[in-house]
C-alpha cells in the first residue's frame, strides 16, 4: 500500500551533498507544490566566466535524479571533455566540471548577463529538468564565504576544493551578507511553513550564511512552524567535508551537542544518530526535544524513511502543542 | 631533400574552411614568423551569451593540425555532451558547437568581458595550440553580416547554419563595417607584404568583409606586394557553401570569371583551375595575369604543394617586374 504524501507545508535549508539528499527525501513524501527548499549560495563562484553555484546544483541535480551518486555532486555519467580542453589552453582544472555541467553554468551566466535573477533561472533550470519541488537561492546578490587560516583569507572553493580543506579554520565570514535580501519568497515561505527542517549541512558554512541574510533568522525564530534540525556530525565525525575540523577550530564541540547549540535559538527539536545516543540528556537541557534515529542516509528510499519519519514527529509534536 | 623554406612575407585574407587550408598549406611553406593570416569576423555570433568566431576557429583549429577532417570545421573527435545537455533544458541545439570547441567560446567569452581583444585572445588561444602563424580577426570591432531574402533579412548564421543556405540571397551588408577599423597591425602586415593571398573562400560573405574594413582595400591597392587570388569557384561550382549561388543572385557571374572581376581592383594575379582553362582570355582581359593549377586542395600535402606553387610564381613575377 503506497504511502499517503504528507501535506505540510515544509520549508527545508540545505547545503550541498547532505541538504540535497534531505532535499530529495522530504520531496519523495511531501505533496507536490508543498516543499520549498531553501539553498546556500555563499560558495558560489566565478570560473572562466562562468557563474557556478555549487549547493544549487547539488540540489537540483539530486532532486532531478541526475547527481552522481558516488560524489554526490555533479552529473551521473558525466564527461570532462570541455575542462580537458580548457587544459589545453593552459588553464588550471582545479574545480572539476563535467560537460553537462556546463550546459548549466553557460544558461545561468548568459541569464544573469540577461538581468534574469538566480531565482528566476533557477526555476526555469529546475522546471526543465522535471523538478516539481520550489528551489530557492538563499538571495539573489552577491555573498561570498571567506575563510581566515592564520594571516591569509582564502576564497571558500579555493580552501574547499583546491587546498583540500586542509587549512586550520580560525575564522569564516560572508562578505556581502549585510547588503544581501533574502530572496523574494523566502520569508513568506518560512511564515507560511509547518515544518521547518534544517538539513543535515555544515553548519557554519551552508546554513549559517542562509540564517544570516538579514530577516531569514528572525522570520524563523516568529515562524508558528515546528522547526527540526538533523545532525550532519555522527559519533563526532562529518558525514562529508570539513565541518568536524572548523567546528572544533571555531570554539565549538565537534558533536550534534554542539550543532544544536548553535541552533538552539531556531530550533524546536534535534535529530541525533543512534550511535549519540549518550547526548539525548546534554541537548534536552539546552531546551531542545530530541529525537533519536538512523541519521546516515543511503539511497532514495533511506532518504524518504528519514524525511517522513521527522515530518510526523513534527505532526505529533504540533498536535501535542 | 627537404624543400627551402619561402623568406617572402607572406599576407592571406582568408574565411572558414577554404581559407583554413589554404593558409595551412601556406603554413607549411612559409619560413616561421613570415605568414599573417587576416581573417573574417563578420559571421561572429552569440550563443548563450558565448562569443563564437567561426572562421577564426577554423583557421585556428586547421593551423593547429586538429580541425574534423570531414567537416573542415570544429575539432576532430569532438563530442558534443554539453550541447545535448542544453537541448535537456529546451535549449534548440541548431548551432553545432563541440565539447573541445565550447573551451575556446568560454575563454573568448571570458576575455572579452575582462576587456581584452578579440586579437589578443586570438594570439593567446592560436599560442596555446602551438600556431606559430600571426592570425588577425580582421577587425577587433563587431561586424555582422545580414543576408536579405526578398523582404526578410536573416542574420548570416541563421541564413547560412539554421536555414541552410536555402534561401534566395537578394542582399548582404555588413553591420558595422563603417565604424569598425583593422586590427592594429593588419594595415602594416599588408604594407611590408612581399605576397598577399586571397585564399579560395566565400568572395560575398568571407572576404569582402576584410576588404570592407576602412582602409584595408586601400592598403592592399597600394602595397607593392604581389597579389594573387585563388579562385573558390571551379567549374561554375563552389568548392564548399553557397558562393555559387550567391554569386548569381546578386548578378556576378558564378565562375572563377567571376570572382576575378570582384577583385580586378586588387589583384595582379588570378588561379584558376585546370577545369577552367578556357576562362583564361577573359580574364587576362581583366588586366589580370593567370595562374592555371590543380587548385582542389585535398590533404596537407597537397595543400603545400599550391602554397609552394602561388608563392613561387610570385617570386617569379616580382623579379620580371
Amino acid at each position: 500500500m503506497p504511502e499517503v504524501p504528507i501535506t505540510d507545508a515544509v520549508v527545508a535549508l540545505a547545503g550541498g551533498v547532505g541538504g540535497a539528499k534531505m532535499a530529495q527525501g522530504l520531496a519523495g513524501v511531501v505533496e507536490p507544490g508543498r516543499l520549498t527548499v531553501i539553498v546556500n549560495t555563499a560558495d558560489d563562484v566565478n570560473l572562466w566566466g562562468l557563474h557556478i553555484s555549487p549547493d544549487l546544483d547539488t540540489v537540483m541535480y539530486t532532486l532531478a535524479g541526475i547527481a552522481n551518486p558516488v560524489t554526490g555532486w555533479g552529473v551521473v555519467g558525466d564527461s570532462h571533455v570541455t575542462l580537458d580542453a580548457l587544459a589545453r589552453y593552459g588553464e588550471n582544472p582545479w574545480f572539476s566540471l563535467g560537460d553537462k555541467d556546463f550546459a548549466t553554468h553557460i544558461l545561468r551566466t548568459q541569464a544573469l548577463a540577461r538581468g534574469e535573477t538566480l531565482t528566476e533561472v533557477t526555476t526555469r533550470l529546475a522546471q526543465a529538468l522535471g523538478i516539481s519541488v520550489r528551489l530557492l537561492p538563499m538571495t539573489n546578490d552577491p555573498v561570498a564565504t571567506r575563510i581566515r587560516t592564520g594571516a591569509e583569507i582564502l576564497d571558500f572553493q579555493e580552501y574547499f576544493v583546491a587546498r583540500k580543506q586542509q587549512d586550520v579554520v580560525d575564522g569564516v565570514t560572508f562578505a556581502g551578507i549585510d547588503e544581501s535580501r533574502p530572496t523574494p519568497g523566502v520569508n513568506e515561505a518560512i511564515g507560511e511553513a509547518d515544518v521547518i527542517v534544517f538539513c543535515p549541512s555544515n553548519p557554519i558554512v551552508s546554513i549559517a550564511p542562509i540564517l544570516a541574510v538579514p530577516g531569514v533568522r528572525e522570520a524563523i525564530q516568529t515562524s508558528d512552524a515546528v522547526r527540526i534540525g538533523v545532525s550532519p556530525i555522527v559519533g563526532g565525525k562529518a558525514l562529508k567535508g570539513p565541518a568536524d575540523k572548523m567546528l572544533t577550530t571555531l570554539g565549538h564541540d565537534a558533536s550534534a551537542l554542539g550543532v544544536a547549540r548553535m541552533y538552539r535559538d531556531v530550533l524546536d527539536i534535534m535529530v541525533i544518530d543512534e550511535i549519540d545516543a549518550k547526548l539525548i540528556q546534554s541537548v534536552r537541557e539546552l531546551g531542545l526535544d530530541v529525537h533519536v534515529s538512523q541519521t546516515v542516509m543511503g539511497g532514495r528510499r533511506d532518504r524518504e524513511r528519514l524525511a517522513r519519519e521527522i515530518l510526523t514527529l513534527a505532526q505529533r509534536s504540533r498536535s501535542r502543542a
